[in-house]
């Protein structure tokens, strides 16, 4: 087993000290390199001369781990090599890698969970027990089992280490931490209405009738749009992960159990296997034309919506009045309306792409900027 | 000190975490106890028992100050009471105010400008150099000369107390903190597009030709809409500040005298008594019944909007296409669309009221909780 030892000269250390106090570092590892996850390297890359010119923040890329490697004290130049073979990793050891970023000399270390694994998520209380932050996308933990996320909590408390995941619902759009200011600042949620799938709003914002709904469903499977099973977006359950999300940030003990999911897949076609379901596709489009031609007759589009108010939480196709914000959503577009107590007449809405690497990863970016804005840097204009 | 007792909040927080840690106290001092500061004293009483059950975060309200009286260790039974004639005050003094705020024991102070005041603006740079921090609606020193704010900026640094401003763009929409997380994760601000009033946004949606511009501008004056001399909305003036600020954020160097501003107000009742030109108003019904009837000619409607792309900043009455998102905005709804590199191809868009104490106050009161958890207070819904 051999260990990369990299060079001192990380491209994220690469601009010139000028601040009269040392900067604030942070350590910082990268659970899961894929789409997000490489975005977020790059972008941590770019934006690292300028953070430290203006917030005198230091960012260090300790570790790199996937499933079954880690590559520690990796720089930017020994990530790209990794694609290419040429760098050493050991076996992957979640905790063990933890421990290596979060280093000996009780720096601030921020760990970036960009995968989308329950294992993963086991091991949050474990790592805000012992002091190091996370920051992620993935909805394993915050939409997982509750005893696991009070567990989480616990830990987050009792050490002050953060947990942040706005990235979880609308990607890069201000949704968690606008519902989290609601609550804090005394507000009462009413209800939230949300598009929380892009590949679902792309579907219904195209699906007029003059192509059958597979069709539809083939496209965005052929651009990307859908996950590799397309089933996994059309079952509504990545829905109702951040609709669990949203309810538990306003107080409520809701569990994926809890939500009403009305799946889009025939029952005839939610057990097979993936390229059978892609064969037999067209199986979906009689019951799918039957939900649009009774919306047109009254006026109403089709979208997917997801809804909480009060203890009820659903997720599922609706037909949708045309003067509703809802149909003028675009393209893959999030759209998230808070209803409060103060945002009665008119709503909080956000609004915009709701999905996508480089977005996603900002999320994640900005949510590590928040811890390390926990540790006294400074972010303003001015 | 009456304190309203809250229900308890959460099921996912049932289970009483005893806070080992003593909790974080912050001071506060509230300057202009006008509209939106009663409204924060207000939610400040309302939610400290949850802050500090939840989030071990103590507030201190220390003291109220406006032009020229300040109360100093009210409580709030003593606020109360001093708007009937009971509490005794002194003479105002802003930096004695402050000074008293912060306290002898080096406790953590804010200070929560509510004011609209330039004055109160330019104590910043001195309140932030003494480690003061400073929270506030107030566009004066975001919008003001930037010599002023380039020394705010640096008292700031210097100490590393906080200043934060969510509250002078769209009241409680999450605007500046969306555009700072942008900008801080390395995205490109393209364009940014907003109806930033809410007043001129009501005038609009209501203006389609049924009804005199002049009567509905009288409608608004008399239902509270408008500031006493509605003027100050149809200038626009309050508008190319709040473009100003969003700017400054983006790290351009624009003043108020760069952004080229298209008054609504004709040249002949520009300056006459605010009486005159309530009783003149009639006078601005030709030019805006033509502007209409041109954009109504195309299918077009009219709405107030600033706009910010590159260099160029305009802020103006334009007629806007149907299908454009602003043509569907509702009652005095704020709308602010960030056209970025990442977000090119839809705009990432906040909508929701924009204006009114209660929104604002929640604003700053977000602030507040921003610089608490810069000190270590936790806020996360696990
Ligand atoms: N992509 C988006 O637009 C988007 C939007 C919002 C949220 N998200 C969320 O962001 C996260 C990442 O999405 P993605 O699109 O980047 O997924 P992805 O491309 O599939 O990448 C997942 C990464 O996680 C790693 N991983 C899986 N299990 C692991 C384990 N046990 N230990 C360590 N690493 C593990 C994978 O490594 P292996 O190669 O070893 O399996 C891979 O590097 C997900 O939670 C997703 O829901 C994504
Ligand atoms: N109201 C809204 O919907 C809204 C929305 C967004 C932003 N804002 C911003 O929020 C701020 C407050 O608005 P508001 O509607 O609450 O105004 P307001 O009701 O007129 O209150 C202003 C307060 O500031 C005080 N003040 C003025 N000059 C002062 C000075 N030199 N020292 C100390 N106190 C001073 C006033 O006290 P005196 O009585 O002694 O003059 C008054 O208490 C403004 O900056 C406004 O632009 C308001």
């Amino acid at each position: 087993m051999s260990i990369a030892i990299a060079p001192p000269r990380s491209p994220l250390r690469a601009a010139p000290l000028r601040a009269v106090v040392p900067p604030f570092a942070v350590n910082i590892g990268i659970v899961g390199p894929g789409k997000v996850g490489s975005a977020l390297l790059t972008q941590l890359r770019l934006a690292a001369p300028r953070l430290l010119r203006d917030c005198n923040l230091e960012l260090h890329l300790r570790g790199v781990s996937d499933s079954r490697h880690m590559w520690l004290d990796c720089d930017d130049d020994a990530l790209n090599s990794r694609t290419h073979g040429a760098q050493t990793w050991r076996p992957a050891e979640l905790d063990e890698f933890a421990a290596y970023v979060a280093g000996e000399r009780g720096e601030a270390a921020v760990l970036a969970d960009c995968s989308a694994s329950d294992v993963v998520a086991d091991h949050y209380a474990g790592w805000l027990a012992a002091g190091i932050h996370v920051v992620t996308p993935n909805k394993r933990a915050a939409s997982g089992p509750l005893e696991r996320w009070r567990k989480i909590g616990g830990a987050a408390s009792a050490s002050g280490a953060r947990l942040h995941y706005e990235g979880t619902v609308g990607a890069g759009l201000p949704v968690v931490q606008t519902l989290r200011d609601l609550i804090d600042t005394g507000d009462e949620l009413t209800a939230v209405e949300g598009m929380l799938s892009g590949t679902l709003a792309w579907l219904f914002n195209r699906f007029d009738g003059s192509v059958p709904f597979s069709a539809l469903v083939r496209e965005a499977h052929a651009m990307g749009y859908t996950e590799p099973d397309p089933r996994d977006d059309l079952s509504g359950t990545d829905v109702a992960r951040k609709l669990v999300i949203l309810a538990r940030e306003a107080g409520l003990a809701l569990s994926l159990e809890d939500v009403a999911v009305r799946s889009l897949i025939p029952a005839a076609l939610a057990g097979c296997s993936r390229e059978e379901f892609m064969e037999n596709l067209e199986g979906m489009d009689a019951p799918m034309s039957a939900l649009l031609s009774e919306a047109q007759a009254s006026g109403h589009v089709l979208r997917h919506v997801a809804r909480l108010d009060g203890r009820q939480a659903s997720v599922g196709v609706q037909a949708i009045d045309r003067e509703h914000a809802f149909a003028h959503s675009r393209l893959t577009d999030n759209v998230v309306r808070f209803a409060t107590r103060r945002y009665c007449d008119n709503a909080l809405v956000v609004q915009g792409p709701g999905a996508g690497p480089e977005v996603t990863a900002a999320a994640v970016f900005a949510d590590l900027l928040r811890v390390a804005g926990a540790m006294g840097v400074k972010r303003c204009a001015c």
